[in-house]
């Protein structure tokens, strides 16, 4: 039997080979445990140079739930909530991490998956000006993602404006990128790391999603002191007796750009899968120039779509119309892209 | 300098006289701390009798967040949720309160204040067989009030469905009852405390907004033991050194059935304030049969209506159309009353 | 049958004539809620110029483990601890309320209630340089009792060690103050409520042990902004719709003093009580100079105590020696003090 | 410069070769997420098989304090407490994750590392019977480790009488096994994983002292409904994406046996060392008969030992008396051993 070219997500296989060779390169060696080791320390180093904010700290968290779970909680006070997309990750599909941490979510409307910057600050402005702060939790943080759940991006002058609104009103800007590497090499993406470090005040650069067994990497650009990290790491089962094993995860995939190139690979496969079907005369639900697509197709094509290949039935748009979510990952292969731009081109006739 | 009437809330006076009285009543006598003294044990046995079941048990809260609190982290482990209407004074006014106890709130619409059963069940559906259980928290209990927020209430026929639904998928439906007397001396109500403790799981009685200093019944109706109860509102600063007062304030307002009487008494003014309303030609927001009324009027009719008396904008319509919440309570007067039933007959001219 | 004096505690009479009166005396009036009204801005500016600081606030809180959880839950962040004595309060009869609001409590050694300021600041130290602080919670706030759950007193000279040590440190100093009154009474007390006011962080004036019905004043002395105040309240069940209750309790308490001589009379009752047991040959657990004492009797002296008088059995120290905790509260009479004296005249023959 | 011989920890060299071969095997194939692959499933047959228990259900989560936090939040409720030994891991080295999670810890003494089933009873009485228990958290759980934090053993009798007084009481039995390998393979073990899975509740199965990468296997021996565990693991942020990796490792050290024979070669080393100490007139801290040893040694002496081999001070039992802490692990090779056998040989001379 052949298994089927899977595009399903962008974690179901393993790791990339220099990531598996620099963990079983490390095997005759001895390290300080929990991330506090040279490999930590060189793999903080060299993202912060990325970022452009030497100052800052980086710390290893081996999954998303959990980075953003501790992101959070360590801006947060009790009586603070977080303000994020009825789409966001925190808000959807974390089974309650965030309010199980103390914290309320505050829904605001998506627009593909993105806030809208004078959408946050009216939420802001009712409330500081409602009469019934109260009786409501203080917007304390902005949470978004960059891609975000729907493939879209955030522009430059978006998140300029978004920030803005964050720091005008004493809001925090966190941005959850479980799948960055796959937003940076987007051909219309303009906004750049440095950019990032520069706008929000907590970030995550994704491992799991591009190419790692299992680590995130949470930045911190302008914090000198993040001593508190490691206790609050602690608290929320983060902190890895083997800590060093998430540094060497992020030395491999960057040592040769690896995490930079597999991703805008896997982004630039999703493109021409989404021109395919676009040409077959198939719409998207969203403009997602990422790894992420979401072509809509009839229901029999989507029945002979998901028995020649593993994805997501993302919506049911109607009794006979499917939106499907195609997900290229590092993973993919040539032969997996030939496969289904051959299926699409069969479609179209 | 005349006091404008007051139509804001119903708390904004001290207490029923009764209840006064009975207070001062005590001040001779020792009591055993912490809600394990006779008045309460009096209450209990009087409450329980109301609600048609004596093996029930009934604990006395000052407040009605704290009784919201206390009662839904009765419940919920940490991996379930509570769903209650976007309404829902737990998902509105409590400051985030249910999600700093651990429990995420997910939201259904709302119509009129009201959950409808089917997409109440709808949704438990989708969760059960969705195929994301591991991402999503479990439906855990479904939380409504009675009346409502909008001044509705739930019809016997609604509440039956509902408890069918929630206990057919083995979730709790727990009864936010701060309202409780102004629902049940509606005219229109079908619904009855023997209803409701046979159809619900918990439920409040609630006293501060019914004549009482400070003083909510949450009644367990089938629990017989309910030795938890105890430290889980030490934890929530819930149980009260002087736990008498509180036994002591239902006692005054049920000796006579004042609880009933004044409560009917200013569901019957509102109605007729509302009928005025509308006989002079304005619109409802909703269909509200309790002490709660919303009538719609221009922004002048507005700011001359809230020149001359106490009351909240509820909603801004448009640039020039209010919608008033006229609160009518068991401190309202016959003067007040006549007061507004005056200026609308002026108004409609 | 004739009722047994009562020496079990200090809050098992409902209230002070003067705070009864006062809250029938407001049966008029309307109030804004959530202690936004008049009384309790007025209560507020009394203690303010009562602890020496007009640029503080207070808000007030209907019971005593609750105000220690908000107050506590306002300081810290989650990788943070409480410092307390073995015997505090937070640490031995609040069902785990500060451990459920996600604090870990530290102890350290009581001496006979209270701690010892180097032995505080060792433990810092400890923590600080002891190379395992990723895995220890942070002390973030050391919590005594003035007087302590032992009835015994901070002196001056302790308080400004222990005031040093912990703002040394980056620590808060918070003071639970449930029994505040009683404490000020004591004649070899040195410490004002300008001194409490000047070396700690935030500090309670207990009103429900000393003469209110339930209402204890949270004081932050130097925090001029103290608007996530209630929110935090909120959402732990403690902003009361009614709040002008609360206030109300303490002008009625603070008009003419007699908060104070209420309390001064009671430990100086108490400490007429405890020459007695003295000069008959009793010995004491502690020195304790507040309405508490602590007399070590024969099992068959206990025997014949409990049965004349209600109090409570402390501690059994063996099969035939058993410290009795003997309370003198406001409620306490001349009668019930004579009694107790006759019998224990008697005993000592 | 020669590497000093490491006996700090048992979690400094990544992982057996075993594991590391086992992880780069599965590099060409796809699986599902969140622990929902074949790896796992075969994982838990293998150990549910090991320990007698067909119908348990087995997770794996990839670190010890994470496991912990889970398993206790999996079953306490909010009032409920943790009742551990003063020396827990849970109580000293988890920087506040328990209480973080809700839940009071209660101290009980250490003897040597062990409870003392008959004061565990004892306080369970106390509780019950003292009469106080509305302000006292609800004795829920009993967590030991075995082997313990000093490197003792539960014996089978000891184990037999605590799980017999827990489950007399309505208390849960967890046992926390990070170190569990070292355990099983001492000499004098009488405890055998059927006995574990017999006596407790739940406990688990460490695999990252043992020669994992980061695994620990939590076992649920007679709960067959298990469901709720992974949305519990998910707000925990222990539901990880690959989820494989972590049964793949415990495949790896079970199929050929590994995991027992590496961790008992390190328990029979340190046993050898152990005897070179006290042949060389050295006491030992504890009878401690599994890979953790606790020399007591002269302070000239602790010197040159802590110069020659990496290890810690585990207690200055006074100006010139160190207890070291040795500490041999799957990855101690033979020439370490050797090593510190020749150097205590030279200091006994």
């Amino acid at each position: 039997m052949t298994r089927r070219p899977v595009f399903t997500n962008d974690y179901s296989v393993t790791a990339h080979p220099a990531v598996l060779a620099e963990i079983t390169s490390l095997n005759t060696r001895t390290f300080a445990g929990y991330g506090m080791d040279e490999l930590c320390s060189q793999a903080e180093s060299w993202i912060l140079e990325l970022c452009g904010t030497p100052s800052g700290c980086v710390r290893f968290i081996v999954g998303g739930t959990q980075v953003n779970d501790i992101a959070i909680d360590s801006f947060l006070r009790p009586w603070q909530s977080v303000l994020c997309a009825t789409t966001g990750h925190i808000a959807t599909h974390e089974a309650g991490a965030i309010e199980n941490s103390g914290h309320s979510i505050q829904l605001l409307a998506s627009h593909d998956g993105l806030l809208d910057p004078s959408e946050v600050e009216d939420f802001i402005l009712q409330w500081r000006d409602g009469g019934m702060r109260e009786h409501l939790a203080e917007p304390g943080l902005v949470c978004i993602s960059q891609p975000t759940e729907l493939g879209t991006l955030y522009s430059l002058e978006r998140l300029e404006a978004l920030s803005e609104v964050c720091h005008a009103h004493g809001l925090v800007l966190y941005i959850d990128g479980a799948r960055m590497g796959y937003g940076l090499g987007a051909t219309t993406n303009d906004v750049t790391l440095k950019d990032i470090a520069r706008l929000s005040d907590a970030f995550t650069i994704g491992g799991t999603k591009c190419g790692a067994l299992g680590a995130e990497a949470l930045v911190l650009p302008r914090h000198e002191e993040c001593e508190h990290l490691r206790p609050l790491m602690k608290i929320h089962g983060g902190l890895l007796a083997k800590g060093w094993l998430l540094g060497a995860q992020f030395l491999a995939l960057l040592r040769r750009g690896d995490y930079f190139t597999v991703t805008r690979e896997a982004t630039l496969r999703a493109q021409r899968i989404r021109r395919a079907f676009e040409e077959a005369g198939f719409e998207m639900l969203v403009d997602s120039p990422t790894n992420q697509i979401f072509p809509i197709v009839p229901l029999d094509v989507w029945e002979d779509l998901s028995s020649r290949f593993e994805l997501l039935e993302w919506e049911r748009l109607s009794p006979d119309r499917v939106c499907a979510r195609v997900v290229v990952s590092w993973s993919t292969t040539k032969e997996d892209e030939a496969a289904i731009l051959e299926w699409i081109a069969k479609v179209s006739k």
